[in-house]
């Protein structure tokens, strides 16, 4: 199995998802009340909208900045790597519903959404923890990284599994404050990737 | 027609394909009762979501170890390989037909969608046949496998044309019992690939 | 602009044409009667969507046989292939409408319905035309084909201009033996590709 | 990060937004009065396709021409290029948006439509023109280009950011006004791209 190939796959899945995101945002012609009053009731898809793409568009930077570590696609690399894609896949789909529910106003509808939301988020990040995991398991075995690089590395990129559970807590008080978290999350990771600091080959290598 | 856009194009509609899987999830605000009942009433969406998104991942794993023997990208071979993309392609309809049969609950209505699930994955195995056997046919063509190894390589390969239909005459008494054979049989496929054991080049290549 | 970017985006939008073709097949298990009786009453979106998908699936194979041939990305090469994308996108649309059109049953409708069926792939045919004329034309200033080669390969590679409106002549009459006769030029055009002889070194050649 | 993760990711999302245009054209069987009847009613949404087609299949066009004078794939490179996708994303929400409004016919309702319809294309050419200035920026700094240089290109190239509040403006009078200028405001930049003149290597140069 060759990276380029399984990059190639992964990019198309990504690409795809958060296009999808676009399919929550529609109105209805046929309903009463005039195209504003429906623009301003669904405010919470627009909101949700942005900050899923913010979303979205991180992993797929921090996917780049992992797999360009990989020296061997194995097979429990390709499994991590598919569970990673269809927790990701499922955004578009939390991604609605919360908007939906937020639209609703129920309380409850919303802290069940809050939770499917940030546990699609929480299965991502524990995914790409393992994906990492594994990946940096083969650096150490081909000498690359010795073990306490990998510890440190390993609970630097697996903050996600504690913060995203933390932020989904949040949700259950605050919706709007979870979403705010979760956009503030992914440009904190974009513009400080974990693994890839300003003096780290990852981002800023010169291009032939 | 260089291998590389034929590996392309196919990475492109699968990875669409299994994307879509997630319109097949979807809540609706307005019908009553609550977003919980809604999600606890849609629990096969779910679980068939989880399962087609295994089975379509690890087709493309094994496409990919398929493809990559490809010598020589000849007309008959682009005719399979679109045959097999064709019915891949259906697997969000036959997923979402599943699972709206087993929300729905009556049990002719489960036993069609069941083979239309299994017949589509069906479909799929006999196209991959025909693929590697073009495949495996210019290999023998170019000296590099015997017609013996090419039989045994066959029959490893076209076992899916048997375990498919098999699957699907168990899916007629349970189709969650056909649910989780698909899975489990992808994830074997996934960890013990045909064709493509450890000590075999297909996986676990090192990367330059 | 590099060919391989050109490939790409082409690739891409193809790839998700033919895999919205999909979204045409659903069950809507609210409905009376049965998912039998419903999947009875589709039977034009299953026809239709088997020779959409050859349709375009063979577009694709024309379209790489064609732009293989580029040497020097203008702008009204990225013209024509725009406008040939934007023809093919339009299939999802036309078919939907064709298997409504059928499934409704009303003469009229389904007149309507086939002369956009066919004036969609006409409209691919036309676009195809230019953008080979195009290439050709490049092929003659660089020296590399004379002008009587460039005539006779227009006029195999045009036939299309004038298949495509007499398919869609023959459609008025009967829409089954329109989809039949598309099905039919597709799977010509995929084994004797216009311009890919057995010969030519379109197709069949070595990989690296 | 490398340039070609870029381009593949970023060619992923623009085909999917440009292909899911297609799905705002559809007709319901159901509803009484012919096929012709639907589609006549419907003519906007053909005109918006063919219009919005053109817009997205000319950011592609640029988004190329931009991105290959990229040097190095920085953090804030990534994060102007991810705002540009969000916007170029919406485009087959708002462009929906713009043909439910004109099919419908409540002027207000159109004159919202036609805000967010060229509040997107605006969106996107602020976003555009700073992923400009930052990787003009990287020129200056490697010395490939001089300050009044970058000056001139990015008055050339930022002109967008005037055109498109101007064309809502004028859409604000006249929503087809509008549709004809984004229309040939994009065959404008198609033929004569800014940066990109008929002497400039972007366009025109040999494939090996």
């Amino acid at each position: 199995m060759s990276k380029t190939r399984l990059e190639a796959f992964s990019d198309g899945v990504l690409a795809v998802a958060i296009t999808l995101l676009v399919l929550d945002l529609h109105v209805d012609p046929g309903r009463p009340g005039g195209l504003f009053a429906q623009l301003a009731a669904e405010w919470p898809s627009f909101v949700a909208y942005v900050v899923s793409f913010l979303v979205i568009g991180v992993i797929w930077v921090n996917h780049h900045a992992v797999v360009r570590l990989v020296e061997v696609v194995d097979r429990l690399l390709l499994f991590w790597n598919l569970m990673l894609l269809m927790f990701v896949t499922t955004l578009p789909f939390t991604t609605a519903t919360l908007s939906a529910a937020l639209a609703g106003g129920d309380p409850g509808d919303i802290r069940l959404a809050v939770v499917l939301y940030g546990g699609a988020m929480t299965g991502v990040a524990i995914a790409f923890t393992l994906l990492h995991g594994r990946i940096t398991a083969q650096e150490v075995a081909s000498g690359r990284l010795d073990a306490a690089g990998r510890r440190r590395s390993l609970i630097r990129f697996g903050a996600g599994t504690v913060l995203y559970p933390a932020m989904t807590a949040i949700g259950l008080v605050s919706a709007p404050a979870m979403l705010a978290l979760a956009a503030a999350l992914s440009l904190y990771y974009l513009f400080n990737q974990t693994g890839a600091r300003e003096d780290d080959p990852a981002l800023g290598e010169k291009q032939p």
